[in-house]
C-alpha cells in the first residue's frame, strides 16, 4: 500500500532516517451514503445537514454533505498505512475544511513530508484532500517517528 | 434538540446572537471495539495500533488504541448537535492527541464558546476531549453562524 | 440535549413534573439503502421485501421497503433523546404499519404527550411517523419517568 | 432456515391455506456491543442507557443495555423469513418491555400463530422474546397473508 518503497512489511513502518522533505503518499476511495450513516454512529453527530435529505436540500449544500471529520479520516490512513505508517504517534493535526464532500465523491488524501525533526524525532507533513482537482480539505500533521538509532 | 424546552427547533441551532463566551455543551459516550472497527472500515486506516492486538501489545499502548481522528469524531457530535448546532458550518478544527483512548472507556467531549466575530458571523470554541479527568484531546473549532440580522 | 439553554443535562432528560399534556417533540432523517442493509444485519430480518430488488420490483410495492421496525426505530430516538429523554424507562410500544418507506424517504418522528399518570410515574405518547404530509406508522409509547419527589 | 415446512423455497413463504393455530417458529442470535453502536446509528437514539457506559453504570441497570426495539427486531426476523414468511405484510405489533437485554445475552425471539382469520387474510401471532428461560418482551403481530384462493 505503500507507493514510496518496495517490500514494505505492512507493520514496520518508515523509520526517521527513512524520510526525507518532498516524499509524498496518496490514498483514495469513493465516499458513499453507507460511510455517512456509520460515521454518524460513530461519533453520534445527527446534524440534519447529514442525515436530512430534506432539511439538507433547502441548503447552500443542495443536499446531504459528509462530515468535515470523516473526510479527515482519510489522512488517518494515509498517515496510519503509509507515510509515515505503522510504529508512527500522532501528536496534532489541523484541518481547514474548504469545500462539501457528498456520498459518490472519490477523495484523494494527500501527505508531503515538508519538515524533519531529528532531535525530537518528529516529521511534520503537509495534510490536502482532494475531489478530482479541487481542494476539500488543508492541514498539518505532526507525528512522532521511530528512530533506529 | 429539544423542542419542548427553551423553544429551541431541533434543525435550528443557535444563531450568532444566541451565544455568549463561556457557553458551553457536552457530549459523552463509551468507545467500544465495534466503533474502532468501523472507524477502520470508513477511514481506511489499518494501522496495526488500532486493528492488531498482538502488534499493538508488544507497544508503550500495552493493546489496541482507538484512531485519534475518531476521538475528534465526538466533537464533531457536540459542535454538529448542540452548540452551534444545525445551521453552523465548520470552517476549521485543531487537534491535539495527548493521551490514548480505549475501547472501553467514556469519553466526554466539551465544547465551550471563547470568542465571538459578529462581523464574519464566526464562533471560535475550545474542543476538549476527558477520559474521566483526564485530557486526552485539546483544540480550537471555527464555525459560521447564521445571524438573525 | 442541550446544556446550555432551558437549563437541561444532557443526561438528564424530563422529570414527571416537567412533563404536561400536550408537549412534542420530533426527530427527522432520511432513511438510506445503508440502514436497511445494516438493520438486515441486525434484525436478522432478510425478508425479499427488503433485500432483493428484483423480488421487491415485482410486488405491490414496486421495490425494497425499509422494515417495519426500522421505521418504528426512529420512535425510539425522539422517545430517548428528547421526550421525556435520558432516565425513562421503556414499558410499552404500539404499533400500526400504514404505508411502506423506502430508501430516500425522510421521515419525521413525532412523540405528543396524551397522558399523565403521576401516581405510577407514567407518562403515555401519541407516537408518528410522516414521510412528507403521509402517516407511514402510528402507534402509542407508555414510559416511567424519573419523579422529584 | 424454516423449521415448520421441508424444502421451502426462501422467496416463498407461508400461504394461508399453509397456517394453523399453534404453528411455531424461532430465531436465536447473541445481542453484541457492535448490534447497539449499529442501532444507535440507525435509529438516532443516543440515550446515555445505550452508549454510555459511565452513566449506565449508575442506574438500576447497572451497565448500557439493548435499545427495546432493537430486542424486537428478532421478532421482525422470525416473522419476515420464517412464519409467515416472505409474501406477508405487516400491519401491527404491539411491544411489553419486560426486562433488559445486555450485550451478550442471546436472544430467542419466538412467534406462534394465535388466530386466523380467513376472510380478511390475516394471521395473528404471539410473539415473545426470551433470554434463557426469562421472557424480556412479549407482545401480538398481525400480518396479511397471501391465499391460494
Amino acid at each position: 500500500m505503500d507507493t514510496t518503497k518496495g517490500g514494505q512489511d505492512m507493520l514496520a513502518g518508515h523509520c526517521l532516517e527513512d524520510l526525507s522533505v518532498g516524499m509524498t503518499a496518496v490514498f483514495s476511495r469513493t465516499v458513499t451514503e453507507a460511510d455517512i450513516v456509520l460515521f454518524s454512529a460513530i461519533s453520534g453527530d445527527l446534524n440534519p445537514i447529514h442525515v436530512n435529505e430534506e432539511y439538507a436540500r433547502e441548503t447552500m449544500f443542495k443536499g446531504r454533505i459528509a462530515h468535515g471529520i470523516l473526510t479527515a479520516s482519510l489522512i488517518s490512513a494515509v498517515l496510519g498505512n503509509q507515510l509515515p505508517g505503522p510504529g508512527c504517534i500522532y501528536l496534532s493535526q489541523s484541518l481547514k475544511f474548504l469545500a462539501p464532500v457528498k456520498a459518490g465523491d472519490t477523495v484523494t488524501a494527500r501527505a508531503t513530508v515538508t519538515e524533519i525533526l531529528p532531535e525530537k524525532k518528529r516529521v511534520v507533513l503537509k495534510t490536502e484532500c482532494l475531489v478530482e482537482e479541487k481542494l476539500v480539505l488543508d492541514g498539518e500533521a505532526v507525528l512522532v517517528v521511530p528512530s533506529r538509532s
